[in-house]
């Protein structure tokens, strides 16, 4: 065996796929497999292994298409209303819709056009081309038709039509079975409570789920502890049950390291390390016939490493080509670095403002599982290229359907905690509605806005000359576009300290003074502005509050430090603390407000939040019950351009 | 109970909506289902019947992002290339990634930045700012955040990030509980053989398959004789236990009679007959507060009515809010015409063909399950419109993917049992494509090639002065369009008999003479020409043939009406016959041909049809196995012009 298989290599994506691509040929990965018989009854979602054939006609029979009686068209040559033409008993017989024809009968007449001159004799009045009304034997389909090619996905109306012709069983192409190993000391099951440098074993049943959707018959097996002997074992026992197994790595590069050795004595390690991002210590390899495929640890390289491998291994195992995926074209909102020689891919967020879908790239690290259940779509950037510039056109992997993102509300600004309550409300409202939040802070919501990338912004910017909210800045940064500002609520600001304040935390300098540790808003942040005036009203200096620097994005996140003793306190409004079980020194009472551009009113998705902020009482109460809000002008016209 | 509500009326369906909406909004139908709690590992497209929120923040502790060392940044303030600083041993740790960060520690120097003086001491090039390399506690989401709205459909990203907060149980809404009860003496089981009369019972699959594809728990009843009392039990238990019960009337007129009978004494009838086609004597009732459809028998009525009545309902149960579908925009092929006051549904076959996608009503009955199989589309004229004219764009909802759509190769002409075998080897050859046949005979395809509706069209016209096939007719009827003629086979024509020739046919003199029953293609068919052409030279009256005006459209279609012994004899091809066992008396062999216009030679649907047929000897192994063929030009193009 080649050395370099073994050691972590940076081999570049297409060449990586050729040498895979030739190792699962030559082993039979995509022909070796089995199909298998089952019945039509239980064949939904299948798909077909030969091409099926009719086995009866269908009709089956000459069968009435309509009721009324079975004549032979002959008798009726020349009837008319001036000469009508009686028949007796035997030259008629009354039938329904789906009965079969009698002998010697080759039309129906409908029922409507039957004069019943007594029980045993009718008169009819027009004359009936042969076969008129009858459904003949074969109408729909003649034995030995075909009615699936192969290949095909069966579907209810498939089921009909095979039973319809008497094709009681078929033989199908058999799902690819994939096994997925957790590897790791740290992991442990949900249901257990998690200890500092324990993590929960979440990341299998993710990728099941997606192997599942794909197409192969998944199972998980439980994690497997930090053991080459242990995982030998497992990946063994694994291989021989299976037609492909996926380890998930635990989230340590030890357990990568031993992964690649233990597979190099077990089978043939064919690749270890590709030059994509995220997902770059991928192995995959070959035990006996058996393709193993050896995931990075985190959930996002993980799922998309898995993707950009596996997806099409199974649905051409199954037969069926390279996988469909949907793309739209959409408007990159910001840029894009990439390295050199690297794949990247991006996760996205789309949103429809105005005629263009904007695309905006996540920042979010690996680990950020959340930044995956909110993302819409995919982003590669191809290693020939170092990065994307904002403004340009990109072609977006779908990730959900396009009617769901085109239904999305774009919200971009300061973080409030009503935001999630009012997603979860829109959402009831109106099913296809969704929310997607940006947190970038007052100042970022306001560039949105003119950048054409959001519905509404959330922002509480305190101009400190004039004492009001938001309305210098919108003047200052959006002075061109008509607008409304509308007010969301009243909050009160201030310091978020752990139950019972022991630190004892009262106003800015006694944090100095006490050398407390603080944790601060990000730059733009309107809780930022108002640190920062509040420094120099009190003329403290930056550099008198330890932690100044370490900048967080949300209320929540501050929370967040302070509920895990990181550091002493930070600002944030009253909700958070709340929503934390924290306690909370108010400093101020601040307005935050929406900024909604005026060709945005009419959207129903803006105009159904302004009704709700404006008229559900219930609604409303939710919010007063996070606590520290006044909604005495929620809902109200502030500022209008 | 208004007398108007038993008997069949002809209600507008906008009228029918209203009064089935209201009846069902009074009985509580959408808000009186109760929700379930799940484990999260069992909720996988489930929907959340409640918001979802972080039980604990992700990460749940301050973790390692790299292999490295936790240190405390204020140690290492100031080091430099030019002054490094050294670190013993109770100053850092080594922490490999998703490790918990030790106390007093609070930032992360990546292990390609370390510089191991000893295993005790490490020397330090750069300073680190705090939290680098760190994931910090709640990073991802903090506890009590929003992580799914209400009515989200869970996806296996969804679950793992619920089980990374903590998140082991969730509530879903319920799955509405479905009842599909066949009814009708004329009912047999798929396994049976069905005598005439004898209808296979697969509709209620075909329902029961649809109902869970749009989310309700299906179960499917025995079929229930036609017989009052019986109806009336299965139906009061079945709404007992279901929260929607669906009847699907036998064939017969008779049973839908008394099944509004049966439901206007256990319940109450809200709407029995809607202005709809198919799907006229539908029955919206109510068995206490469980909806009751009973379906007209017929299998293509019974789903497209099925569609739309109960399809929303189950949506709407679930909180989904009105079901997607997508729709095309496409050019009519043909005229349809719908009655003024009905609402009509149409089947459509779409087809990609150059820039242009055709819509082409299928012009076949309610009975025929193959047309539902093969159609991509659904068309509907609405009440105020007396038809469509061909030309005219019109929105038709896809039945399946539009990528598929695209990909669909569209041929129309003249029918060959050589087309079900291409149509499979290319969907093998290429799964994403599929081959959709028209056959509407030569002169059909000869005009869908006109009309641009076709990539391919077979034909095998006869010209009678020059005794040459297809060219004169391409000469007159598409002059000015580049285009290739490409022989796929020569053919044997002649009499389709039963086994062993019992009447003994040999020419249309005898068939004259001992007065046998004909049955005939329709006008424009090749075989229709070839038929035509030997009478006038035998000199033989069309009315000498009994039966000359009986048309079939398909060889297998004639064969078939031979083999159940309605006709003596028809003309068709020999493969038709071998197909289904009967005997043959060959008539005169003639040359079958494709006609591509040159713009779509370089499609590649196109070439791969002409590589196969060039190129393939097991599939022309698998033509001359049919019988009658000669493949001697196979591929050749014969034409060009």
């Amino acid at each position: 065996m080649n050395k370099r298989d073994v050691y972590l290599s940076n081999m570049p994506l297409d060449q990586a796929k050729v040498l895979w691509r030739n190792a699962l040929e030559e082993r039979g990965f995509f022909s070796d497999h089995t199909s298998e018989d089952i019945a039509v009854d239980d064949s939904l979602g299948k798909i077909t292994a030969e091409p099926v054939f009719a086995r009866r006609s269908s009709p089956s029979y000459n069968a009435a298409a309509m009721d009324g009686i079975a004549v032979h068209f002959s008798d009726l040559v020349g009837a008319s209303e001036a000469s009508p033409i009686r028949l007796k008993k035997d030259r008629f017989q009354p039938v329904n819709t789906g009965n079969a024809i009698p002998e010697n009968c080759n039309a129906v007449v409908m029922i409507e056009d039957v004069h019943y001159v007594s029980d045993d004799e009718v008169e009819l009045h027009t004359p009936a081309p042969p076969w008129q009304h009858i459904r003949t034997i074969g109408e729909d389909i003649v034995a030995t038709e075909l009615i699936l090619p192969e290949g095909h996905v069966v579907r209810p109306i498939d089921q009909g039509a095979m039973l319809a012709t008497g094709v009681t069983a078929i033989r199908v192409r058999r799902n690819p079975k994939a096994h997925v190993i957790p590897t790791g000391s740290e992991l442990i099951q949900p249901e257990e409570e998690p200890r500092a440098g324990q993590i929960i074993e979440f990341n299998s049943r993710i990728l099941a789920g997606y192997l599942r959707e794909w197409g192969a018959d998944a199972s998980r097996g439980l994690p497997v502890i930090d053991d080459p002997d242990k995982l030998e074992k497992a990946l063994v026992e694994a291989a021989g049950k299976n037609d492909l197994v996926v380890m998930n790595a635990g989230a340590s590069a030890g357990t990568r390291d031993y992964s690649a050795k233990v597979l190099a004595k077990v089978g043939e390690v064919i690749v270890h390390g590709v030059a994509i991002k995220p997902g770059k210590p991928v192995i995959l390899a070959m035990i006996g016939k058996t393709p193993v495929i050896g995931l990075p640890g985190y959930p996002v390289s993980a799922l998309l490493t898995m993707r950009l491998f596996v997806r099409e291994m199974i649905s051409q195992f199954l037969g069926l080509g390279k996988p469909a995926c949907d793309h739209v074209s959409a408007t990159l909102s910001r840029p894009v670095h990439s390295a050199m020689g690297v794949d990247q891919m991006v996760r996205i967020t789309l949103g429809r403002v105005g005629e263009t879908l904007m695309a905006t790239p996540s920042g979010k690290g690996a680990g950020a599982v959340m930044s995956l259940v909110r993302a819409d779509g995919l982003l590669t950037i191809p290693s020939g290229k170092e990065g994307i510039g904002a403004g340009e056109k990109v072609k977006v992997e779908l990730l959900r359907p396009q009617a769901e993102v085109d239904a999305t509300l774009v919200t971009i600004g300061s973080h409030d905690n009503i935001l999630d309550l009012l997603a979860n409300r829109l959402h009831r409202m109106r099913p296809i509605v969704r929310i997607a939040s940006a947190h970038v802070g007052s100042m970022g919501g306001i560039m949105a806005i003119r950048r054409e990338e959001a519905h509404i912004a959330g922002t509480h910017l305190l101009d400190e000359e004039t004492g009001e909210y938001n309305v210098a800045f919108i003047k200052r940064f959006l002075g061109s576009i008509p607008l409304q500002l509308i007010n969301l609520c009243y909050r009160e600001q201030g310091f978020i300290v752990p139950r019972g304040n022991p630190k004892k935390i009262k106003n800015f300098r006694t944090i100095a003074e006490n050398g407390n540790t603080f944790i601060n808003r990000q730059k733009g942040a309107g809780t930022r502005l108002l640190t920062d005036k509040i420094l120099r009203d009190e003329n403290i200096k930056p550099q008198q509050i330890i932690g100044y620097d370490h900048e967080e994005y949300t209320h929540m996140n501050i929370g967040a430090a302070v509920a895990n003793g990181s550091v002493d306190t930070g600002m944030g409004i009253r909700a958070a603390a709340n929503a934390l079980g924290l306690d909370f020194v108010p400093i101020a009472e601040e307005r935050y407000d929406l900024i909604v551009p005026a060709e945005h009113l009419k959207d129903n998705k803006v105009s159904s939040v302004l009704q709700l902020i404006r008229t559900d009482e219930s609604f409303k109460a939710s919010i007063t019950a996070l606590g520290g809000y006044n909604l005495r002008d929620c809902g109200v016209v502030m500022y209008e351009q």
